[in-house]
């Protein structure tokens, strides 16, 4: 099968991998429909340390069931399914807690070193709890949106369900990538009232109001935070939802959130240590939000897709076969491209 | 009036000063019934700069209103009156919220430099915010209980209300100071399944354990992070209350906490910066806690010291007169005493 690679910095070729097969009774073989490049993958295409074996990359994924193992029960051969990027067993007590990222048998840990999603063919461990069906064919209409509750959909609905975003409330976003923008779409979904996005790509934050922000702030760091005080009164947010992951980042959301206020993060911590002494403690400041278990927001979020209610898959801007992958890595490196969708 | 000021780490002097007067229509004059050495003087005790004209003290005050400001309303002269250790306006929206620590007029800013309450007199600004009239007399046999309820037995009450202590829960309680002791407390009254105490100090790990902590856990550091797991098959706990405010207690909340979980934190953070990257959000911890707005839970607590349900008072281990200050503090800093009660 082909499938994408990365070697070192700035170098993924698309090569002919050897083709997965049934390993477990409980996994299933689910053959490509559409996968997508992640602003996650970046960090590698930035500064990995080159490998002349490569490292088989992706970890969003719709596709169709071709096979499945002697056990699996819930999926069959010629199901649409979407595959979330973390693998769940769907029984352990996590799983029924909905927190399937730390599921006792797959999870997170799990998905390292694992076969990536940007191929032809995926084998799917723990099909029954992993694997969602949706009851379209691989010709639908919903493809772009159905992809997103692989990842950055239920992503930025977990920053905003558990920041709070609710009826009342104002929430800020930090960040105009895939998952700030559906983080936006989110709050707006749970009721917030004023949702004020920070970024700076206006064709992003264009989107981003369409999806629901009532005001967009360009400004970073020490500007970003007073302006998003001016517009609050001086108080700050609610809610606020950092989609970016670096440090300055965190500080941008503490210098936004309003005594009492939480905020959630959802950008993957390029940093160890920060501030949490007392400028949080004595204004009372929640951070929350952690590596999303979106498997557990499928059922609440796929009905709005089918309706045609929300439209996530709008986060995606370029459409490229699978062997232009590289050329998808190039252009969100370079943020010609917001999030670059694959197809078979 | 007689009042205890601190100079230097360790000299401590009741001495004779000014009486306070009413300044403002909104003060309260409050004569003294009963107050307290908290754990958190004990930081100026070790560490203060020198001061020839010394720092007033305390902050905890249970007292009768001696005389009332023209504007106030709710309490008369005559009345027993506990007085959070935050003033209060009780008009604000973030008093409303019952966030009386961050009160637009006064709240915790509004407390540096002001008069400590080891004192015979005590103005109260804003009275009718910050005062809460018992109907009791001040020979009550809950004086001591009702003390708690300027300071610990509230902060330890947020800390299991913040941190989401619930039927069903593991809970853990790092600290068996007087705000730990009362988190194990609240943590019972909340509901919580088992309440593992982590304290080296026995006769108040006992006083846990009346208070309803079922497993203490002597060990610190790693070796009480090993307990913990083993306590609870290698998981952690869904709830880890912080009662001490150091760093290696806040990195021992990390160590024992369930994926999914909470810390709260109520010790007074010793620390700027801390370890909140990838194992905070790949496990989905959140962080939460902070100042007590003591305030908000008078409503709730009050009934079951005046029913007999409770006794939180019982942290108090010794009591002498406002005389003997000096004698208290030394006690708590050497820990023979938990927590050292003055009286008139």
């Amino acid at each position: 099968m082909r499938a994408a690679y990365m070697y070192a910095p700035g170098d993924v070729r698309v090569i002919d991998a050897p083709d997965p097969r049934i390993e477990e009774p409980t996994d299933a073989l689910v053959r490509l429909v559409r996968t997508c490049v992640c602003g996650s993958d970046l960090h590698p295409y930035h500064s990995m340390k080159p490998n002349p074996r490569g490292v088989s990359m992706g970890h969003e994924y719709l596709g169709v069931v071709e096979e499945i193992g002697s056990e699996v029960a819930t999926v069959t051969p010629g199901d649409l399914v979407i595959v979330p990027f973390v693998f769940s067993c769907g029984v352990c007590d996590f799983c029924r807690e909905g927190l399937q990222t730390s599921c006792r048998h797959a999870g997170i840990a799990s998905r390292r070193g694992s076969q990536g999603s940007q191929a032809e063919l995926l084998r799917a461990p723990f099909a029954d709890g992993t694997l969602y069906p949706v009851a379209v064919d691989e010709h639908s209409e919903h493809l772009a949106s159905l992809l997103t509750l692989s990842d950055v959909y239920g992503t930025g609905f977990h920053a905003a369900l558990t920041g709070g975003a609710r009826p009342g409330a104002t929430v800020a976003v930090i960040g105009d990538g895939a998952v700030g923008l559906l983080a936006v779409l989110s709050a707006r979904q749970l009721g917030a009232e004023r949702i004020i996005l920070m970024g700076r790509h206006e064709s992003r934050t264009d989107l981003g109001r369409e999806f629901g922000a009532t005001e967009v702030v360009a400004a970073r760091g020490e500007a970003g935070i007073e302006a998003v005080k001016e517009l609050t009164g001086g108080d700050g947010c609610h809610v606020v939802l950092e989609a970016v992951g670096h440090l300055p980042a965190f500080e941008q959301a503490l210098g936004i959130v309003r005594p009492g206020g939480s905020i959630s993060r959802v950008g993957v911590p390029q940093y160890t240590e920060g501030p949490i002494g007392r400028s949080q403690f004595a204004r009372n400041v929640t951070v929350t939000g952690g590596v999303a278990p979106v498997r557990a927001y499928i059922d609440r979020l796929l009905p709005g897709i089918l309706d045609g209610t929300v439209d996530p898959g709008r986060v995606f801007d370029v459409e490229l076969p699978l062997d232009d992958a590289a050329e998808g890595y190039r252009l969100m490196d370079t943020r010609a491209a917001l999030k670059v969708m694959l197809r078979a």
